[in-house]
């Protein structure tokens, strides 16, 4: 068969992009480094915003909306905050065919406006903790864009919680990275994630503590697939978020801050992805089951075989455009990671059978179509395990202890080390930079 | 008791906006024209959201992104837009910390580039129906902005679809229109509309056919809901969306878009709200039960009850904040518009009791605490179709049939009139409208 992706070993950044065409994921937008998110992307995205938002919530987060638009002086409120944004900054001259007098920067976040508002939200100790929560597009100027990865604009959910004690917030940090975060990227997408804090090298400006959750790619790297910040009290204080305690005194409050976005779809791909394109772990993939008209004659045992998976909760499609090769119908299946196929024939249908093919492993079995259905469900299940054990044993067999910083090194070119922070230090942190390994979590 | 709100009666548009602040629904935003949506707004948006996103995907629908930054050029494509846009447009001049070569325009809708991806994805009459939908922030500069109804930025949902033949198109126009539009509205907002086709004046630049939904607002103005459109082949044309038909020639495709948005939630609050506040259809209600604590001593009682209201599947919310007074809680409850406050004093509780207070007419009703559960439920559920009917009946009384465009001027200064077209024409429309009258559906 005419191989359909750039193979993964021979260059991984041109396969992951070959994935993206090809099973019609995304496209480049109009206007560089911006993106078009195309309707099998954006379910998957839909099904992360689903379980995610339920999970903020349940964390006691409330959802709101703060403005696109942002007035420059905002962003000099923040000092440390606009020498790590200005050259990522959009910025509108121009509305309502006028030169504006104050420019207006189109949100890198929303969190100056935020810090905004909870200062004139919180008044006493009984406004805290103020647990806010948004899902909005951002902008951030990109010059090498890779779609998901790195887009000028990108769709995400911003986390800013403000609360009466240091360990308060940080207790909140944790509970989102742990009980939200960690557990939407094992539970759903199947990915399993090193979870740490960063070195004070690594770690975002304004922040006291920051956590990471690191996924490894297929090809042995690391990706960041979300971060939460303790931001101590130097948040509040740029903001004046102040309230009256307990005991009447006043008080600044102590937040946090903590986001995930559509990168999340990169780091899928980068995760479950072969040569053969995506793998989706079933709780996540828009269709689960595809029942493919093999050729003609046997369309009513197809339709009778896709009602009975959906009456039994599956998300299945038929496919019986049988005017178009069946090798190319069951290379798109593949392309776009649909994990379970199940193919009729003229010749299986006489024999009673069907014939179920796994997308995680290619695997081919002849079921009775009495018993597809079951198989069916089996093999979903069996296959979002599978994917994350998957997942899992490569990184072990990707990691090595190491003892000193120049094994770390060497490991790195192929996987991932795991050395004592004693061993690195600081020293060590700068001199692994300039050999491009980053300390991704301690 | 100090009232809360300007009366409706003496200054609606007051009305309107002291609601929005004191029931703490919105804020402005930094930037003018742009607002703040605070969780109680946010929350009925998500429930707006949901059920309309449900019914769109019902209809065959799919949902995908599009990059919220259009090239300048773009917008002169198709030259009936601009004329229409321009002056509405917020211009990125600057990305990256350099001057762009190219402006950038933040989308106003992203018509124009699902119309260029909708051709290079749209090949065969296989690829027809194409069923395009987006949830997204807009930008249109207003000049007087008012939140909900005229902001700056605003969310909204659009769809574009494209069809392979003029009846297919229009079917699917009205399918939106009546299965998703009008069944949203009367269901989830308890809010009558009338459903209409628009006049050649007030159609939308580029449809062949526009058609609206009109609600009555509480004083008798008409505010538009929701909009279809019937783009016949002008939009195709103009973005070259060809595909080859069965017989292999070349054709044009037939498109539709419409559109809903947040402006949703002022017609909510002009329909439904009166002097004391808020009042929310139950379906859509956040909190659909306040349970409050009248003064210390009953918090078990009171606790258990609110226990009983969520294990029935009612959105229910205990309010024990005794030190706050009890006056002002209730006053709070009302503004908010929560449909049932079940209050639980020492007195009525000694009597087995609890007292039933329901939003919509104010009644208030004492009941056994083995009987609260069923009556709040059955407060809420006849309270979805009572908001429905009121808002009904209003309309029909502040309707009146009118024979001549003089009887039609009269009646529109404090309602609508329905009139025979034929009585008014094209003149007479432009006659009404230099009264500041307009022909808002067919
Ligand atoms: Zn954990
Ligand atoms: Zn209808």
């Amino acid at each position: 068969m005419a191989r359909v992706l750039t193979p993964r070993a021979e260059d991984f950044p041109r396969w992951y992009q070959d994935l993206i065409a090809k099973a019609e994921l995304a496209d480049n937008g109009p206007v560089r480094g911006t993106m078009v998110i195309r309707p099998t992307a954006y379910a998957i995205w839909e099904r992360m915003v689903s379980d995610m938002d339920s999970r903020i919530k349940a964390a006691g987060a409330e959802n709101a909306y703060f403005p696109l638009f942002i007035p420059e002086s905002y962003l000099k409120r923040e000092a440390e905050h606009v020498e790590g944004f200005s050259p990522e900054l959009a910025v509108v001259t121009h509305g309502g065919g006028k030169q504006l007098a104050e420019p207006i920067v189109v949100r890198p976040t929303s969190e100056t406006v935020i810090g905004e508002f909870m200062a004139k939200w919180v008044d006493s100790y009984r406004d805290l903790p103020l647990l806010l929560n948004q899902w909005a597009n951002v902008v951030r100027w990109e010059m090498r864009p890779r779609i998901f990865l790195r887009t000028s604009e990108f769709l995400w959910q911003e986390g800013h919680t403000a609360h009466a004690s240091f360990e308060d917030a940080k207790a909140y940090t944790l509970k989102i990275h742990h009980e939200v975060y960690e557990r939407h990227m094992r539970d759903l997408l199947a990915i399993p994630v090193v979870v740490g804090r960063k070195t004070d090298r690594e770690r975002f400006a304004g922040a006291t503590s920051t956590y990471t959750l690191e996924a490894m790619t297929g090809d042995g790297k690391a990706l960041q697939m979300g971060t939460s910040h303790e931001l101590g009290q130097n948040f509040a204080r740029a903001f004046e978020i102040f309230f009256s305690s307990d005991s009447g005194t006043r008080e600044l409050a102590w937040t946090t801050s903590w986001g995930t976005s559509t990168r999340m779809l990169g780091g899928l791909i980068m995760c479950h992805g072969d040569d053969n394109g995506l793998r989706l772990p079933p709780l996540l993939a828009p269709t689960q089951a595809v029942v493919t008209v093999v050729k003609t004659g046997v369309e009513d045992a197809a339709r009778s075989l896709y009602e009975d998976l959906v009456a039994a909760g599956v998300r299945a499609k038929l496919d019986d455009r049988v005017d178009t090769a069946f090798g190319r119908r069951a290379v798109d299946a593949e392309l776009k990671g649909i994990p379970v196929r199940v193919e009729v024939g003229p010749r299986d249908i006489a024999a009673g059978n069907v014939t179920l093919v796994r997308r995680t492993d290619g695997s081919k079995t002849p079921v009775s179509i009495g018993e597809a259905v079951g198989a069916v469900t089996a093999a979903l299940e069996a296959d979002q395990k599978g994917l994350y054990e998957e997942a899992l044993s490569r990184r072990e067999a990707r990691t090595v202890d190491v003892a000193t910083l120049d094994e770390a090194l060497e490991a790195a070119a192929s996987g991932w080390a795991r050395i004592p922070w004693s061993a690195v230090g600081v020293e060590g942190e700068a001199l692994a930079n300039q050999s491009a390994i980053s300390v991704r979590c301690l």
